[in-house]
């Protein structure tokens, strides 16, 4: 063990360390979209750390990296995997994804310095793409892996400069044409427990460093295109217009409006495009995206269709054209019941709780038992630069994760 | 005369020249900013059919490119100067800028063709970004000309990008420690008339393919932020909200509904932006701008002022903040009266109209009588890919102005 090891095997001394990679000087915070310098600077760092704690280390052809520690008998078979992602939000925070990947390292350094010996092979998985910030594809990683996303369609995939993911994979050294399906990285897997930032104020609220994940909230994302007549915004009368810009801010209060009169129901337009998008010129379309999440799937329709149909209304009344295209959806996951017993028995005094947040955990849940551990977020509020864990909290995340760890090392599969 | 010339000595043969120069395959139509190649592109077009044709060509401090065809005697005083601009608003028409240009070109070979021997000189000036379309300030090269805008202010505006004039320029190989202000060139010209596109349906509503200009509706920028704050899409609960997105919505809608009380106001709202801006972000700021036009300043203001006060009103019933700041503002300009009687009995057909647009022309008129001819559109539909002039149209304006600058040439300088 180097040195230094003992000084950076804490949470808070890892994130130090990149703290200062991927700042965002206009939005503050972190951008670190996949791909960016800042993003492959983090998955440096990481295959770094990893060897440093004497992991085997390989990227695999869909870009997740994965660092192994081996059974003295070296087969790779009914791991137990944990890990989570580096790449962020535009104007992110640094513990949404880091703090998993930190975590799990320092579990590693907790794990060897009980001495354990471990009878099933861990794998720590750092998986890209996860929040869809740059392809739009949130789990892009984990939904090539396990054949959720059809590689054609993920090679088309453009960033908000046109580039192709195909383009810019190539361009970092990964080989598109090898993305999709890995059914045999899949089967080295028995479970996978991802740490993350609570994203809401559960923890806060019941006073309590760390949860344990119940389900995923399902969510999807919708791209609404509404179509006016672009023109001169000093010559044209307002009587003459078909300003596509005022029917999509119409549509956006009514889908805040909507989406209030569904209990436990979530609608967001974070990001709406004008084109062309001058000063001084009446839009031509107006391209907006709406997040839809309700723990009921049939819910998640009905809001949408209504979204979808009020959205016509309000277009027309402005002379304009609403179309609304669906860009990705995912069904409530429920974690695994076995998995997720075992782990109160760990952890005993760790609440259960639901998240509404994505991650590569619900895309795994499809193929393997998953779980998650969530740590304590005073505000509640993330993909903000205010986003925060106190560094006790963070500490005790690892904690919580080495003892989850330690316990399903010692045990053979039979959950799930 | 060499022995292409003939066959480009027509307005739309000069554009079909141009037609594939700066193509937006997003937008549509052409975005062509200063000093992307695609603007670059043109002025060295420009530069060459001026030479072509024998004229006398520089750039100045300021980037305006000015083509002389110089009297005998060689004195550059009391000149009749035409001209417009080569830059275009994202997404915009083909003839916004440069129909100017080009029916100056053709209007000098239309009056060599006559053996119009000059008494006074005659000038083509292009000015440098005209739209404002990627530093925020319309006519900035016609404003520095005049002294209207610092060159320090100048230098340190910033494109979408990041990059400041100053940096622009100077990759671009234009000095900007010496711009501003430029006595001497503004001394050498008697009057400017400017052609342009119509944008509006004035003369198609008249039946008439060209008018005389008799004023500039007053207008301005101004920028509007509102701040929320960000967090999840996906873990915020609906009541949590402070979202500045459903503020500026609720804004949006205020501001057209604003304008519509006020006779012959325009205000559009053309470009927003949410930052972070992403899909799974509720946004933390809105930044949106709004173009405000009104024939008189007093109303101008009172709208503005209006709109801000509605704007924070709105922005705390969603627990937002709302600040309003001025970027830029014209008066209402009334075109030289005598240059405008001039016009009227060298063109007795065409009517006289004002205009919403902004102009270099506007800018001048504040130290030179200046005067514009403008040029049927069918649709009046402008800064947009549907922008049309009919060929037969184009024609007729650049003999207009041709039958305008032979009058004017023959005329010693007894106007404004």
């Amino acid at each position: 063990m180097p040195a230094d090891l003992a000084t950076a095997s804490t949470v808070t001394g890892l994130l130090q360390e990149i703290a200062d990679v991927g700042r965002d000087t206009t939005r503050g915070g972190y951008s670190r979209p996949v791909f960016s310098t800042a993003e492959t600077d983090l998955r440096a760092w990481f295959i770094e750390q990893a060897e440093r704690r004497g992991l085997d280390v390989h990227t695999d052809a869909n870009g997740i990296i994965w660092a192994w520690w081996d059974t003295v008998g070296g087969t790779r078979r009914d791991a137990v995997a944990t890990g989570s992602h580096l790449d962020s939000v535009p104007g992110g925070g640094g513990y949404d994804g880091p703090l998993g990947v930190a975590s799990a390292l320092v579990a590693v350094d907790l794990l060897k310095a009980r001495g354990l010996r471990p009878r099933r092979p861990l794998a720590i998985a750092v998986f890209p793409e996860e929040e869809g910030s740059r392809f739009g594809v949130a789990c892009l990683g984990s939904r090539l892996l396990t054949g959720k996303l059809d590689p054609d369609k993920a090679r088309r995939l453009k960033d908000p400069d046109g580039n192709t993911f195909a383009d810019v994979a190539a361009a970092n050294g990964q080989d598109p044409r090898f993305i999709g399906a890995d059914y045999k990285t899949l089967q080295q897997l028995g479970v996978f427990v991802e740490l993350h930032v609570e994203q809401g104020r559960g923890l806060a609220d019941l006073n309590q460093p760390v949860a344990i994940g119940s389900s995923i909230l399902g969510h999807g994302r919708w791209k609404l295109s509404i179509s006016g007549q672009g023109n001169h915004a000093g010559t044209t009368l307002m009587k003459d217009r078909n300003d596509p810009m005022v029917a999509a801010a119409k549509v956006v209060v009514g889908i805040r409006d909507t989406a209030r009169k569904y209990q436990d129901a979530r609608a967001t337009v974070g990001r709406l495009q004008p084109v062309p998008g001058g000063t001084n010129v009446i839009a031509s379309r107006v391209d907006l995206w709406i997040d839809v999440r309700h723990p009921e799937d049939a819910v998640t329709a009905a809001l949408v269709e209504a979204i979808g149909l009020n959205a016509q209304v309000l277009a027309a009344e402005e002379g304009c054209a609403a179309s609304l295209g669906v860009e990705s959806l995912s069904p409530t996951v429920h974690f695994d019941g076995g998995l997720r017993d075992r782990l109160r028995e760990l952890l005993p005094a760790a609440p259960v709780l639901a998240t509404g947040a994505g991650h590569d955990a619900g895309v795994l849940a499809a193929h393997l038992p998953t779980a998650m551990v969530f740590v304590r977020n005073p505000t509640g509020i993330s993909h903000s630069p205010d986003e925060l864990v106190e560094d006790r909290d963070a500490e005790a995340g690892a904690l919580a994760l080495a003892d989850s760890l330690a316990g399903l090392l010692g045990q053979a599969r039979q959950i799930g």
